[in-house]
């Protein structure tokens, strides 16, 4: 067979493990989104069921085999195409260090600890998580040394799991940013107490009519881009963004934490969206969870939404006026004011939430305290001080409680571990993009101020989405600026936006 | 083995099929709620799996050997647990007729039918649809001659279809029901003309505002009892109820067919999911699709909540202070109007927003309709046609278009052909029990005029809901009432309701 005829066998095949990784993805939408709370524990049977088929019909010799031959002639493909088949063999070969039984059981555990987390951080309560937080490490753990990680030696356990959500990257290149970014972010606070200047925030923590957020989130997203004939938005408690199907890729949001909460948490999601929206057919109708490569690149994508365009002056003087239409109390804040109040270097608690400047003191606090869990240096009980302690370190302020400290995020609990670098990988990637962006189109200003996210868009998909899931972070950085991935663009980014704030130089 | 651990045993076994069934529930739900139009084709290859799964774990031979086993000694168990094994084994038994493989082709056709039947009623395109309804046709057809109907008399496919959705019950029988409420509503229809009076209906015409529309939904579905904390609300094309799961029964509804549509669409859905969330927790761990026994007695609820209770003028003695603050243009008009205009007897086009005296002439129509399709005696291309007649007949109005005649319900497209009749049972049903209810519960007008569903829910769980699914309609209402099925108390109910409206004797 050519490799034409082998790629369209593959697609066949794959048809069976991609329909039943859909179904598991509507399965766990489900559970997050609309699903009550009193339902979901009765779900995991279920939940099982699907994730295992999902795997084992992805892991059949039969794939292999074709995956194997595809291999052999992928240079006869056209580049990206052969890219994207020796990264779903990586994936093959990852999904079958799995048994299927392993895999339900972790997804039990997942869904469980899930129902159980969400109650837990409405309640603050860290110890009603605790079980099912430990049963989820050791589980991990477990995998780890499946994976081929050193049983006798814990600390080999970590860079595995780093690994599947960043295959090809070294944890030690992502550790050394973050510590780089996390000084400069200490000295940058310095600087900003030392400015004196306390620029007005004060209409971030206004009480906004709830129907009127609601209202806002889908605007939001159309305007920066997202199609909504091939996609839908709902309300959870943490947003995210999933593919269910060809054409349905579906963002969250939350209408609890404010209008910054609201605006740029849809912003964020909304940019993950449209990179899923430009991926080329193939990789949609040749879907495996385990494909969201690179999730550092896919950050960029939501983080260059959020930051890039929707931090901007020139965006805020096309969206302002909107905004005060619908919140007609922001009258009274002047366009200057907004602006610098969404650029501000400050202390916060909620990482989603939490601006540019601060945003990687949170991964950090999140790697450092998951990598100590996953190698016995950290005890679960430990965790909520461990967690507080980093964020101290970072900022000088305590969590008050669990719920605004190590029980905010959804990712332990759903399995997630070694997954928050990622977070930190997109948040340097994605100014360095935006930044050959804006030399490549010089209009870009005059473009955001009409509102037109198009030419943005356009460039993107171009250098972005169409290699979607085929490079790392580091190779596609590289790929595009010709540099390497590093903190550079991202701290240029940080002082344009508020070096005019506090009067820095 | 003891009954009790053959019942256990059961439980066990069943936990797959049922795992299943709310699986492809989940699905066939997302399909009509939040999927994207453009997604909905390419969905159909993961549904078919799903139903094949479903089908496929139920129909083992493991599963028909328990249930024989139970059935042996079903005496031994309390009467409720064993009419419903009996219920069971007879679903057992009707889903073994078909093979895994007819049911996955089935699947692929509801699938693709349904998505274009939803963009042939937004086109009123019949055209569009008559191709997947006559694949529809066609494989219903078959399944009726698969099921035991005789090839060589097509006139026998009917009963076999009818006696899916209501085993036990003979169609003539119901027949003649319709026939005779055809009848009476034709005569009453002449005596409202003759009477001269048109009460007071154009607040039901009014344009409201779609957020407060959307905002009312869930505030009636809570007033007349549905359990939130078990179940949730959507907006839909067209309402239903179904259950996704333990502690899980969902409503939908829509706010694009005025006032009336959005209240009293929610208060039916209500109505079903209160029957749903009232079952015996051993249904609800045992679950296949085709359990939902019996869809007469089931309707029952859904219009005895809607009709019995939230057309009563107490009702809204208790409700219409509270609608007023919604939608304060009603402070126009009074409360006799309001409820006047609730209880007509008036000719219209949509079946579900129809009144309660007209009501029954729309599913007669959707009868005679499908029993001449199925048995070739109508051709596809008469079917928009051969409708409205039947319409024209039965209410002196021919619909204008086929979104409003033939296209304006799922069920063809959804492959629920021999269905409809099964709403007039409930229709007629509902009275029957709600006559009983009044004489057990006298005090059941302050209960309304106090907003309080309590003691009409707990009549009709005790009575109803909990010999849920192992009744016939027929068997309940003779059970609860000591009278047989019929019009009467249906009569009656019109009666009381228009009589002065129109100021008939």
């Amino acid at each position: 067979m050519s490799a034409r005829q082998l790629f369209e066998r593959l697609q066949k095949l794959m048809q069976v493990p991609t329909a039943w990784s859909y179904s598991y993805g509507l399965e766990a939408w489900y559970q997050r989104v609309y699903c009550p709370a009193s339902a979901i524990a009765a779900r995991e049977f279920g939940a099982k069921l699907l994730a295992g088929m999902a795997h084992r019909t992805f892991i059949t010799d039969e794939n292999g085999q074709c995956l194997d031959d595809l291999v052999g002639v992928a240079d006869e493909l056209p580049t990206t195409q052969a890219a994207f088949v020796r990264r779903l063999k990586l994936s093959f070969d990852m999904a079958r260090q799995l048994d299927p039984e392993f895999v339900e059981r972790k997804e039990g555990i997942r869904t469980r600890s899930e129902a159980v987390w969400k109650v837990a951080r409405a309640e603050s309560n860290f110890k009603m998580f605790a079980p099912l937080l430990t049963e989820m490490i050791n589980i991990t753990r477990e995998e780890a040394i499946i994976r081929g990680a050193d049983a006798n030696n814990p600390s080999t356990f970590y860079p595995v799991l780093f690994n599947l959500y960043e295959p090809g990257m070294d944890i030690a290149l992502v550790e050394a940013m973050l510590d780089d970014a996390f000084a400069f972010t200490r000295d940058l606070l310095e600087r900003v107490r030392a400015s004196g200047v306390t620029p007005r925030t004060d209409f971030l923590e206004w009480t906004y009519d709830p129907i009127a957020l609601k209202d806002l989130c889908p605007d939001v997203a159309k305007v920066v881009g997202f199609d909504f004939d091939r996609g839908g938005f709902d309300l959870t408690t943490h947003p995210f963004c999933v593919r269910l199907g060809v054409n349905d890729v579906r963002i969250t949001g939350r209408i609890t934490n404010g209008l910054a909460g609201a605006f740029f948490g849809v912003a964020h999601e909304a940019g993950h969206a449209i990179y899923d929206q430009n991926l080329p057919d193939y990789m949609v109708t040749t879907w495996v969870e385990a494909m969201r490569y690179s999730l550092g690149v896919h950050e960029s994508q939501s983080r260059g939404t959020e930051n890039g365009n929707c931090r901007s002056r020139p965006f805020w003087e096309f969206y302002y006026p909107k905004l005060q239409t619908r919140f007609p109390r922001l009258q009274e804040v002047s366009l200057d004011e907004f602006v610098a109040g969404i650029n501000t270097a400050r202390p916060s608690f909620i990482r989603v939430e939490a601006d540019e400047a601060t945003y990687n003191v949170h991964t950090r606090a999140r790697f450092r305290v998951e990598r100590g869990f996953i190698a016995g240096d950290i005890v679960v009980d430990d965790i909520p001080e461990a967690f507080n302690q980093e964020i101290f370190d970072g900022l000088g302020i305590r969590p008050p409680n669990d719920a605004q400290g190590c029980l905010q995020d959804i990712h332990w609990g759903g399995g997630l571990i070694g997954y928050f670098p990622t977070y930190s990988i997109g948040n340097f990637m994605g100014p360095q993009v935006v930044e050959q962006f804006r030399q490549d189109v010089p209009d870009w200003e005059t473009h955001l101020r009409n509102g037109d996210f198009g030419s943005y868009n356009a460039w993107m998909c171009e250098h972005v989405h169409q290699r979607g899931m085929v490079d790392t972070a580091a190779e596609l950085v590289e790929r595009i600026t010709g540099k390497p991935l590093s903190t550079d663009a991202w701290k240029r980014r940080i002082m344009s936006g508020v070096r005019p704030v506090y009067g820095l130089n």
